[in-house]
């Protein structure tokens, strides 16, 4: 089934406990594409400026990953983000942002990509996420993710996005601060009576919380003793719980979501997410095979299943 | 297989954003022993005051719990704690503490308990956890739990309990503290080559993280919609895991622990934890039956297995 994500390409600069890397590649569509295309042929709608480097689109080749629809603007700047973590790395302190192109016109959906059947709508201002759900003929799996701004600043436009989408995907504390209820179930039973068949709370460190209207599942984190750079963990678990529906294309019915098989992608998401975590930016996802997941897969299940 | 819980007898006072309660009972000892006895009987060890209310003693009746260690100290008070929970009620505030009896000569371990096969060591100062462990006459398991006052006041007396013992549990916070280690599984790792064989780090509503010589486990929390006191849930969870390695007499090995034995037992912890914290005090604990645990232990693998 195909599947298209739209979201930021952006140029990263992050410090550490474990060191820092200055201008890498970033971006919650990259992350995500870099996650899904493990598994899965993966259309990338995503703005960068005349600044973003060859080397970074280099980085793309020989990978299932279809960017006929990376726009590189002429005259605009490569959205920028500068961030450090401390301690348990468990949260992102933002030390610059350029927002850059992104502030300008979103993308466009290219004619060839109008047909894609599973969606996954990045972090971004949740009209504009609106705005290219439209832009699809008739997609049978929209998910998406948001982010604290959003729920601050547009809340409103954000519950229209809810109602249009099949999944939504955002931490613990934007679930709370979403629903001003602390208990992660009913904070997740709430965002469900908004639309969403499906949503998945991201906890970091902690692992996820899937809820459906048939029942949850709840996972830990890969426990890994490697951890440098937390950054794009959670868009690469969306591409690896995205890649994992894709995959399995006859068995998405909106109208009744298979809980096993949501179960299954978020282990995938987990499991690709331990990877990315291991390095700086794509420094260890790049180089993730199909076989690499499958036996941190089975590893994972001797951590977590009795 | 025999097991003997060492441990605080408690009056507590607790106030959460789902109401509060003054003066009931609590203290690792008796949630660890309610929980326990669900599962095998259970020595309890430990002395209270002469003000400890009838009432408490008479919740003990009717359970597997054998009283003969406990010990009520005539002119003295019992131990009382007064804390309170915020918001996503991860972490308790202590409002006040009247140490009591605590503060006096330990309890002793009755002639009949000494040949007890299965202990557990619940958190007081560890030089009095040592010396209780040498009135033991020759234990096949012992496990010690401790809390941060010991960590950064008694570290030399922790050291010397860790070579003693085979199982050492504490929280996320706790273990990053003895070691000065940030992520959890080394943290856990430096623990192990202090002695124990094995170490359990509690991690609240995030469930908890098993590592051995021979590898690890990780569990998320039973995700509940009903959390009105969180207290006691540490040493619940305790209870049901040794509870649970007592029942399965002898599979105990120090030398070669079962680690699906080990998982097994942290499952039944959680869930058990997960009915204690339904309730204020012992509300729900102490209703709680073998086909209760066993019906939510298969809902949890429902929840977690895949």
């Amino acid at each position: 089934m195909s599947l298209l994500v739209t979201g930021s390409i952006a140029i990263d600069s992050v410090k550490t406990p474990h060191g820092q890397l200055d201008d890498g590649p970033g971006g919650s569509a990259v992350y995500f594409s870099f996650a899904s295309s493990v598994l899965v042929p993966t259309r990338l709608v995503g703005v960068v400026g005349e600044d973003y480097p060859q080397a970074f689109l280099d980085q793309f080749k020989g990978r299932q990953i279809d960017l006929t629809g990376l726009e590189v603007r002429k005259g605009s700047q490569t959205f920028r983000w500068k961030g450090s973590y401390q301690g348990a790395m468990n949260e992102a302190t933002t030390l610059a942002v350029d927002l850059n192109v992104l502030a300008e016109a979103g993308p466009k959906i290219p004619a060839g990509f109008r047909d894609s059947e599973l969606v996954f709508l990045a972090n971004t201002h949740p009209a504009l996420q609106v705005e290219l759900l439209g832009q699809l003929a008739a997609p049978r799996l929209v998910v998406a993710d948001t982010m604290n701004l959003w729920i601050s600043n547009e809340r409103d436009a954000l519950l229209k996005l809810l109602a249009r989408v099949d999944g939504f995907v955002l931490n613990d504390g934007e679930v709370r601060m979403l629903t001003g209820e602390d208990n992660l179930v009913l904070a997740g039973r709430r965002v469900l009576g908004w639309g969403p068949r499906f949503v998945v709370i991201k906890k970091g460190e902690h692992g996820c919380l899937l809820l459906t209207g048939q029942g949850m599942a709840s996972l830990p984190a890969f426990p890994s003793d490697t951890v440098a750079d937390p950054t794009g963990a959670g868009d690469t678990f969306a591409g690896g719980m995205m890649g994992t529906l894709a995959l399995s294309a006859g068995r998405i019915d909106r109208d009744r979501l298979d809980l096993g098989l949501l179960k299954q992608s978020l282990v995938v998401g987990t499991v690709l997410a331990s990877f990315t975590i291991e390095d700086f930016a794509l420094g260890r996802l790049a180089r993730v095979t199909r076989d690499d997941v499958d036996r941190r897969v089975a590893q994972f299940r001797d951590i977590v299943c009795f």
